[in-house]
C-alpha cells in the first residue's frame, strides 16, 4: 500500500509534503508518538500552503490562521525513529476560507514499511498583515471537475453550520477538582499552563493553531494516564473550532476532564483559556474546546479495558450521556465503512 | 572590567566554560532573558564538572545530582543576541558533597562590552549508577591554601544547617485560588504542569536540577506579570534545596504565589510537586520549594513601583511578615558589601 | 591524548569554547549523535567569535554570516550523555573574510575519557547592521609568524576558487521520485520542509548557517537509512558554500538523493531551496548544496557493507561517476596522512 493524496487542485503550489523523524521528546515513555505532535505537523503544512496560496494573487500581504480542524482518527500510533510524512493539499476555497486535506504516513525507514496513520481536514482564513482584524479574500483554485467543486461547497456549508453550533458550548465552566477519589472525574482532571513564546508564533504575532492542539493533546494524555495508569494513546479528536486569536506573551491554560468511558475508550473534554497577562481580565470564555478520545494499550499494543468512570453530580451525568451519544454516533458512522473495506 | 573565576582548585579538570547566544525563546516579550534560562545553563556546567570529578578516582561509576543552590542575585538582565558565558569551578569537596562556584558574564558581541550578571554556588551529591539510592564518596580536590579549604568547610557546615531547617517548610499547603480580585494573592497565583520527557534527563533517568529551576522561574514570572502587568525580571533567588529525585515520565506541578511586596520588589514562593502518573498517589510533600524576587522595569530598564499586595487571611499575613523579614535581612547583608565595593 | 587548538592568533578575544551535554534529541535511535548537531554547535562558536572580532575596530556595527565550511571528517560518533567541547579560534582574515578553525572533543564524563571527533574550518563575511547588503571590512588579526599568515593566504585563495566553481552546481534539478524499487535513487530520495522561526535567527533576521546544516544532515540521514535499513552515521561533509541569505518566515525545503556508493560508504547530495511564502514566487536556484558521506554501523560500531546503488538514467550515471572521483580523490589525500601518523 502506498497511500497518496489524490490530486484535487490544478493550481501550482497548492500541495506540500512535510517530513520529520520522530524524536524521543515527541513520544511518551512507552515510545508512542503523541497525537499532538502529529496535529502540530499537520497544521504546519496547512499554514504553509494556505499562506503561500493567499499571497499568490493578492497585492495585500496576508497570513493564514487556523479556523477549524475536522474530526480526525489516529489509525495507528507512530514510534520514535519512524519518519512522519505529512502531505497537504488545498482542496477547496470559498471567499474567505481555504480547505486543506492532509494525509499522514508513517515510514519505518529501517524495515522499509509504510502505513497511513491519519487523514485530516483543516480550514484556514487569511488575515491582512497590515490590519490583522481584516479578512483577506482568497484566490479561487482551479478544480479538477465541477463535481469536485460542488463536493467542496457542501463540506464548506456543513462545517459552517457546526462552527456556529459549537460556539455555544464555550460557556461551559471548568471547576477546580475537590474530590480526589480514584476513577472520579476530579481525580484525573488536569491542567497545563503555557506562556506563549516567540517560537509558538513564527509567521505573525499569534499562536499557530498546531501549538494549541499539541498542548490540548498533552493535557488529555495526562488525564487519561491518571485514570488508567497504563500506556495510553490518542485514538481520535472531534472537530475543533478556533474562535479567538491568541497573542504572543499570553498565558494559556489548557484543562482536561474525563467525560465518558466505554469498555475500550475514554473521552476527555479539553478547554483552552487565554489570559492576556498584561491586560486586566475580561469576561472569560474558552478560546477553544475539543473532545479527545484515548485508548489504553498493553505491551503488545492491544487495547485494554478502561476503568469505569465514577459519576457524582448531575452535570457529570449529563456530560457522560452526551459523551455516550457522540460515541454511539461515531460507531454508527464507522460501521458501513468497515464493509467498504476501509 | 574583565571578570574572571579566581582559581581555587589545583586539580585537573575542575573548571569548565559553557557559552551560548541568547535566542528569542530564552527571553520574555520585552527581550529580557529569563533568569531560569541562566539557572539552567549554570546547572549544566555544574553537573558536567561534578560528574567528571566524582568519576576521577572512583571504581564505581556515578552521576552528580543537584542538592542545593545558594541564594543568587541577578545583577542585570541579558538580552536576545548577547552571549552568556558560564564559567564553573569546583571550590570545595566534603565526603559526599561537591561545591561548584559559577560566574556568568554577558557579552554584547556587537558592542564589544562584557559585564558580570551573576555568581552562583551549587552543591552536588554523587549517586552510584548501579544503585541510585547510594551516595558515592567524593575524591578530595587539592586546595590552593589551607585557608581556602577552611573557608569551604564553613560554607559546607552553614548550608547543611539551612538545608535541614528548610525541610520543614515543605509541609506547607498550596490551595486553589478562590478570590480573583486584583492585587490579592489568589488573583496572580499560577501553576505550570510539565510532563518530564527524555531531554529533561540526559545523564540518568532523573530530571536535571536546571530543568526544574527553569520551570520555577517561569511560573514566578507569570505570577509577577499578573500582579504588575509590566515587564518583570528575576532579581534574585533564595537558596533552593532539592530533597527528592524526580523520575522521567512524572508530571510535575510548579505553583507560585505572591508572599510579599516592598516598594520596588515582590517575592514569589514556588512549590514543585511530583505526581508519578503511573503509580497510585502517595502522601504529598513538595519536592522543591523556593522564593524568587522579581522587579518591574520600565522601557529604559528603570525599576517601577510594585502595587501593594492585598492581604486577606491569617496565613497570608504570616507569610507576608516572613517575606518582609527575609527582605530586611538581605538588605542588611548587602549594605556592608557596598562599602567593600563589591 | 588531550587535543587542543594550537594558538594561531595573538589578538585578544579570538578564541572561544562552547560545551554541552548531548541529549536524546541530539541522537538517532541507536544513540549516536547526529553530525548535524555538531555542525550546529561548530557554527554557533564561529558566529560568536567572528561577530565579536568584526566589531572590534569598526565604527559600523556588523554581524558575521557563514559563507563556507570546508570539508569535514567525523572521526568517531558521540553518544547521549557525553559532553561535546567545541573550541574555535580565528586563524586568518582577508579584507572581507574571517577564517575560523574548530576542534571538537567528546568527553565521557563517567569514564573520564576524551577523544577528538572532528576539526572544521569555517569562512564568515560580515554584514552591516544598517545595510545588510553591504560587506563590512574585517580588522586584521595579529599573526604568530609571517609563515602563519602566508599559509592562511593560500587557504583563502584556494577556497575562493572552489567557491566560484561550485556556484554552477546550483543549477542542477531535483526531480520528484518516480521509481520506488529498493536501492534505486528514487527509492531513498527524501525531503524535509522547515518554517524558519525566530529562534533560528538570533543575531539578525537571517537563518544561522548552523540551523541549515543541521537540517541538511537530517535529510541525508533519512536517505542513508532508507537505503541501508541500518544504524547510519555521518562520516564526512564536503565543502558547503552559502550563496543566499535566508530570511525569517521563509519556508526551506531540504532535499537529499544518493549519488554514489562504495563498499563501505555512501554519498548523498543535498539541496536547500527557499520559498519566501509571503512573496510571489520567483525563478528558483538552490540556496545551498552539499555532499554528505555516511557509513553504516553494526551493534559494535563496525562498518557494514553498503548495498550497491541501482543506476537507471544517464544523469544518475554521470553523478555516480562524479561521486566516485570525489571518493577516490579523498582516499588519495588521506593516504599520506596515515603515514604521518595522524
Amino acid at each position: 500500500m502506498e497511500p497518496s493524496v489524490k490530486s484535487h487542485c490544478l493550481s501550482p503550489g497548492c500541495s506540500i509534503q512535510v517530513s520529520r523523524i520522530m524524536r524521543p521528546d515527541d513520544a511518551n515513555i512507552a515510545g508512542n508518538v503523541h497525537g499532538g505532535t502529529i496535529l502540530k505537523m499537520i497544521e504546519e503544512a496547512g499554514v504553509i500552503i494556505s499562506t503561500r496560496h493567499c499571497n499568490m494573487q493578492n497585492e495585500e500581504r496576508c497570513v493564514a490562521v487556523l479556523a477549524r480542524v475536522e474530526r480526525t482518527d489516529f489509525l495507528s500510533p507512530m514510534s520514535i525513529g519512524e519518519v512522519a510524512h505529512v502531505s497537504a493539499e488545498i482542496t477547496y476555497t470559498s471567499k474567505h476560507s481555504v480547505e486543506v486535506q492532509v494525509n499522514v504516513i508513517a515510514e519505518n525507514i529501517i524495515k522499509g514499511a509504510k502505513r497511513l496513520t491519519n487523514r485530516a481536514t483543516l480550514w484556514y482564513v487569511a488575515l491582512s498583515l497590515e490590519n490583522v482584524d481584516k479578512l483577506v479574500e482568497i484566490p479561487s483554485i482551479e478544480y479538477v471537475s465541477p463535481e469536485e467543486q460542488e463536493e467542496g461547497r457542501k463540506r464548506y456549508a456543513a462545517q459552517k453550520l457546526d462552527r456556529i453550533e459549537t460556539k455555544q458550548r464555550n460557556e461551559d465552566i471548568f471547576l477546580p477538582a475537590i474530590n480526589v477519589e480514584p476513577f472520579t472525574i476530579g481525580y484525573s482532571q488536569s491542567s497545563l499552563i503555557h506562556l506563549v513564546g516567540p517560537s509558538d508564533c513564527a509567521l505573525h504575532k499569534y499562536v499557530q493553531g498546531g501549538v494549541t492542539m499539541k498542548l490540548m493533546d498533552e493535557v488529555a494524555g495526562i488525564v487519561a494516564a491518571r485514570h488508567c495508569k497504563t500506556n495510553i494513546v490518542t485514538a481520535s479528536v472531534d472537530a475543533i473550532n478556533f474562535h479567538q486569536k491568541i497573542q504572543k506573551g499570553s498565558v494559556i491554560t489548557v484543562s482536561g476532564r474525563m467525560t465518558f468511558t466505554s469498555n475500550k475508550s475514554m473521552e476527555i473534554e479539553v478547554f483552552v483559556d487565554v489570559d492576556h497577562v498584561l491586560e486586566s481580565p475580561k469576561g472569560k470564555t474558552h478560546a477553544v474546546t475539543a473532545f479527545f478520545t484515548y485508548v489504553s494499550l498493553d505491551k503488545d499494543g492491544k487495547a485494554l479495558p478502561i476503568p469505569m468512570l465514577k459519576i457524582e453530580t448531575e452535570g457529570e451525568k449529563r456530560r457522560f450521556e452526551e459523551g455516550r451519544s457522540r460515541y454511539l454516533q461515531t460507531k454508527a458512522k464507522r460501521m458501513p465503512l468497515a464493509h467498504k473495506g476501509q
